[in-house]
């Protein structure tokens, strides 16, 4: 090792070395507490203060790997985690993701490699197919995908865009200086006011508008209040609508949030991030009736798809009102197929600069299981999901507190606020499961999100059996 | 196969060959064109139209990959690129990254695993040691680091924590109301002209800086400036100083600098996306002095630190300033160690919501070369630079545009600005090598980039050879 470089025969036997690693961490992966049971502070502890001046063996690498890192993992791969929403993965995504890393190709223009924005291009064309989305979603239309890293940056990207729509490209030049307003529901995600923040716009500029009994927002009500705000000088310019909202799995009505939207010249950004994936199956397209009047839409592969984070998918009805707001073009990446204009510079269809070949781990994911196999067990996710809520609703001591459109199902047991956060604390420290909570309609309630790759009907049922005896026993002390 | 899934004794064989392709690779690696050589859709014409509706084998996946993509990569990796920046990576980087797929964690918040925020924390501090930056961009003081994607995307992260200290969070309320103005140098990366159109301040109150000979921002205009704008009634809210500018190279004065910006109360952010790496060394530390006066610092391990994209290290001195900015807790995520306060949440610390583990592939870079190994290889690369410029200099044909002061190498041929892009060209449609050119001065010049993994002295010799006998031939026609 006299350049300090692994060789590439040393590459061999320790990157098999931690290939098998990953297959035993899968097999044994249900003896791992889910929720990590460290304190503040105990892994930074164990880590030294200094670093280390002279090279390291692989094998010390990995010894603390297991020793120190493995005990503050939460573990999101384990068929026991039912917090917040799922963040799959699959091993056909880890090894595109691995050749991926291998490559070490940074694609942020065609010309830096010019098949990590065509399988990009071709792949989010195949997944508008998968999902029978409008064909102005295509890049053979209009429109096109383009693949983010969060939902959070295509909501910022989505805002941008429609502001510079809005403003005819002035904020871009001047900053922002029109009474913009935007609009969401009570149950939008957090990352929809963090982007209007970002954006210049203000969260005093956001109307949250209220939402009925199912948690969907009332276009009634949108349409009033963009009434009201135009009437007082403002300009609306922005509606995000969602499918499958985070705390409460609401289902926004798209087609008549969009009327309204195209009726009064707001771009409607669609957030599907977690139950986009649904779409994989006819009998859940419903919730997305109307996304032809959508302006953009994303959902992530890397919650509900097999498909490992980062990777969330943003498709746009009208790319060049994308590329007119994020373009920039320096002399150093000027270059002839970029001028000829025949290509795809996916730079400007987001914030960043740099981009990853992402693409390859969705292309290996989609070709490994085929769309019939991710159908397969996106129906039985819902399903588990129909089967607790079911259960649920026969207990006498819990309740639904709504029924689950999906894989997400909002429950709480019958006492007060305090038992049901006690009840969760109790059953994410036990280590054999671990569930989140929200609020809805002031109350607490507890969130079991059906949807990590290897959770299967056993589970589910032992951690229903879990959360019941956990109850029984609390309400006796 | 019934369920689909790859079991994990499929993966491990399909895992070992993955690791032997990157092997070999690497192994033949030299024998690739390095720009890739197809024409736009080349790629994509190879690839189905259609979504395969069943699953399909590995090895036909591997197939496609070699025939269809491969000849679509421009390989970064090679010893022989040149282009752009690096975007060098290593074998500890592609293991500690497939670790990072294989365990699928989300470290949004530190509860969803706290060996992610942890160890983020420690290694960023290793880093901040490693480099010999002040105090107060470390953890245990007033500040502390995170990782982002791209410096583009701290550039924005800054921008925008800036523009909330100079308009005490009420841009994020109201939006962007105040007469902000920023300043950079006419070689600042573009990202950050895109940063200030993204935050709503307007790319009109952008100020650009002229340069010295060397590239450098002039701090007597960039005062000057401040001064006029003052008297105007405009609020200079930010500072952008680059440690190597992608064009140039340029070393802006960073002391000087940061005494206007401490003087006229405007945040100074430092960029040094690529140069930043050679701070490990301490007879290049001469560049950032000043740093101390600097409120947030970036550098870019993925561009010349082995460390695979995307991995982007931004640092700031006060870290309340940062998550007040970026800070938004729904119901959904409380949980008892956020609101202990003994814990980092960096969701709080950037744009995203979700984050992957990108800690473990620094620390696999880190402890396998130790600060020693990565030392050495950021010597080599900037004597190769230096040998190369010495070339230049001795030759009759070719001129440096500014003598280099780190690893890239500006020149270009005596001749006229379209031979210099068909010389340009000519080498880089051999295959043989890969380099990019700019604009100094007006002049187009050629851009010698020397940082990836593989690049030894022979490489360089032998692309200082094909650059003049291309140029020789080409003189001739």
């Amino acid at each position: 090792m006299k350049n300090y470089h692994l060789s590439p025969s040393q590459f061999r036997e320790e990157g098999k070395k931690i290939i098998d690693w990953i297959a035993d961490y899968y097999e044994n992966i249900e003896k791992y507490p889910v929720l990590s049971q460290v304190e503040p502070g105990e892994v930074i502890e164990k880590l030294p203060n200094n670093p280390p001046q002279k090279a390291e063996s692989f094998e010390s690498i990995m010894k603390d790997m297991d020793e120190i890192i493995m005990p503050g993992i939460t573990h999101w791969q384990s068929p026991n985690f039912y917090a917040y929403f799922p963040s799959n993965t699959s091993f056909p995504s880890i090894l595109g993701d691995l050749v991926s890393s291998g490559l070490g190709v940074q694609g942020m223009i065609w010309a830096t490699s010019p098949a990590a924005t065509e399988l990009e291009t071709r792949v989010l064309d195949w997944l508008a197919e998968m999902m029978d989305m409008p064909e102005k979603f295509k890049s053979t239309s209009s429109g096109g995908g383009v693949i983010q890293d969060t939902a959070s940056t295509s909501a910022l990207t989505a805002v941008i865009a429609a502001r510079e729509r809005a403003t005819k490209l002035e904020s871009n030049k001047s900053g922002v200086r029109q009474k913009l307003v935007a609009y969401v529901s009570s149950q939008t995600h957090s990352s929809l006011e963090k982007a209007i923040k970002m954006a210049g716009i203000g969260s005093d500029n956001l109307r949250t508008i209220d939402v009925d009994a199912t948690f969907a927002m009332r276009p009634d009500l949108l349409e009033e209040q963009i009434q009201g705000d135009k009437s007082n000088g403002f300009l609306p310019f922005f509606v995000c609508a969602t499918i499958g909202t985070t705390s409460s799995n609401g289902m926004d009505p798209i087609r008549k949030i969009g009327e309204i939207c195209n009726n009064q010249n707001c771009w409607l950004h669609v957030d599907a991030a977690m139950a986009g994936t649904a779409m994989l199956c006819p009998e859940f397209r419903h919730f997305k009736d109307g996304v032809e009047l959508a302006d953009s839409y994303c959902f992530n592969p890397h919650k509900w798809m097999f498909t490992n984070f980062d990777c969330d998918v943003f498709w746009v009805g009208n790319r060049s009102e994308l590329i007119n707001t994020f373009s920039i073009l320096p002399e150093y990446l000027k270059n002839k197929a970029t001028e000829s204009g025949a290509v795809f510079d996916y730079r400007d269809w987001h914030v960043q600069l740099g981009r990853r070949f992402r693409a390859l781990k969705l292309w290996f994911v989609i070709r490994q299981y085929g769309v019939e196999g991710l159908q397969y067990h996106i129906r039985k996710h819902v399903e588990m999901a129909r089967d607790f809520a079911r259960w649920v609703d026969a207990s006498s001591d819990f309740e639904l507190m709504v029924d689950p459109p999906l894989n997400l199902v909002c429950f709480r047991h019958k006492s007060d606020d305090e038992f049901n956060l006690k009840l969760m604390n109790a059953v994410n420290e036990s280590g054999k499961a671990f569930f989140t909570h929200t609020k809805m309609n002031g109350r607490i309630a507890l969130r079991m999100s059906i949807g990590q790759t290897h959770t299967e009907e056993r589970h589910v049922k032992q951690t229903w059996e879990l959360i019941q005896n956990t109850a029984k026993k609390l309400s006796l002390l």
